[in-house]
């Protein structure tokens, strides 16, 4: 081990905490968080492991920017604003300091970006691949957090951004897939760096009558929020957003459709809130499409240009 | 791997998190929490390795619990009353669902003991060894949370409990240390299971200047109150409070100074405040020990009951 334990608290993530109110420089044994009147605090947690969740050698600031943002996507997802996050780093045999330094470096840029800072966490040694566990505090109005099992019979569904980039980035990460160098930038940047919709989420509150981030997939999300709110829906395969990059590559509407890592937000809203939609899209210069609708029949139909059933089973991601 | 991540969190997480306000049946990406007006949240985060801070055949069931409270003692130190956790499980390819079905059992039972309930959290695969990391969250009255900082010069040093029985419970385990069948048990069920002194850490608010619970070793841990808090102390090596089954042992009082895992707390109060901590103790029937006193020098000092010094480098666990 490169650096001991106290010694690369009290270098590299004391920095992190200084300032956070609650924090108390990561001296005590627990962190203390005042939340605002009238706030209901949103809590998540998500690991990453070397090799299953990352690549080794993407770069070390992108891991924890990574992992700090599909944290705050689910906070997005729920309408909520962040306010800190703990840390759990269980370092391999070979983590260097010059790793972890590169990694707090990415925590740094991201809380500065974010507005928020580290409260506590754990740091231990493994002698299996590095780990990390985020969870990641945020807030919501009382009643106002946004679900997955209140969407109603006729919403609409919209997606924010651009869907299948990241799934398509891992494949020419992977060298499983073929692109032009810019487009193959942009989508390894879609990979590594999700974009977490907060105020997006936060601004559909009250307006969204449902809504999650796209982790496993559109269609497992949407059945998700289908299952959960106990509703059918029929989308169109054709409406879905592509990238321009991902436009010109083959598979791109199925990894539209069910590949996963793209961290927009997949939610359902009455047909009547269509304008302020289409405002807020504006606003935020966040494109925000219509996809399909729910219904009261039970399962996910997708139709093609011509209103044709897509067989759901033919999207799967690595067959189609 | 025995059971898909979806199957395992339906049939052994879900039950965790049943009834649970805020959960949300584990379906949504986030938990919410809503605080009591004027509570400051308390949150911390602990995590363990398989090989590292547990032995691979030590019973699921008391692992879980020990998981739990770790994190619970870190909220008795502050003072805090527990309300929930989530839990990041990293599964390696040996763990199976028999061995997760026991820890979900641990979990389980400390819920019921401790009165909390699974908020979120999430399960991931690991070629390394099982990984697991949790969040504890818990409550305190504003301005009431125990801090490790505020020490004053004068006061007295109190322990709970019996310290040293955790490391010894240990070294038993490994192999390094022969006890009775009786004694052995004991020791072993104190370094297994962790007793969270929460109601203790509650009842010390308003009434301890300092606290912290013993994890590192009671030199340290006291060594952690005297930094933060720029002071110094001498404690009375005689004064350690030794469970019998410790007592016959040899390395006991070594143990007691140096060696970890006894999450007893250690806390510091005005000498005033003795009548009321005696009385305290015999309230909740907690063994509380005074064994020193802060002072205005800087450093530790250890006396023996002739009140002659005891080398503090003498006292390193793995050399006494």
């Amino acid at each position: 081990m490169a650096i001991g334990e106290f010694a690369f608290i009290a270098k590299h993530l004391r920095p992190l905490a200084a300032g956070v109110p609650g924090a108390l420089g990561l001296q005590d044994d627990a962190a203390l968080l005042d939340p605002a009147p009238g706030a209901l605090l949103v809590l998540t947690k998500d690991a990453m492991v070397a090799g299953v969740h990352f690549l080794a050698d993407d770069p070390p600031a992108q891991i924890a920017q990574k992992l700090l943002r599909v944290n705050l996507s689910d906070l997005a997802a729920m309408g909520a604003a962040p306010l800190g996050y703990l840390l759990a780093l269980a370092r391999a045999k070979e983590t260097s300091e010059a790793w972890l330094a590169e990694f707090c470096r990415g925590l740094a840029a991201d809380q500065a970006e974010f507005g928020i800072g580290l409260l506590g966490g754990d740091t231990v040694s493994t002698p299996g691949p590095l780990t990390l566990s985020l969870t990641a505090i945020g807030a919501v109005p009382k009643g106002e957090a946004l679900r997955r099992s209140t969407a109603r019979p006729g919403d609409d569904i919209w997606i924010s951004g651009t869907i299948g980039d990241g799934a398509l980035g891992l494949k020419v990460l992977q060298g499983e897939l073929e692109a032009p160098p810019e487009a193959r930038a942009y989508l390894i940047a879609r990979y590594r760096l999700p974009c977490p919709r907060l105020a997006l989420g936060q601004a559909l509150r009250g307006l969204a009558s449902a809504a999650l981030d796209v982790s496993d997939g559109l269609l497992a999300d949407l059945g998700h929020i289908l299952e959960t709110s106990q509703l059918g829906a029929e989308i169109r395969a054709d409406a879905l957003p592509l990238s321009p990059a991902a436009r010109a590559l083959p598979g791109a509407r199925a990894a539209a459709l069910a590949g996963g890592d793209d961290y927009e937000l997949l939610f359902t809203a009455a047909p009547e809130r269509r304008p302020r939609i289409e405002a807020l899209a504006r606003e935020l210069a966040v494109p925000l499409t219509r996809i399909g609708r729910t219904d009261a029949h039970s399962g996910l139909r997708a139709l093609d240009q011509e209103g044709r059933e897509i067989s759901i089973a033919a999207t799967g991601w690595q067959h189609f």
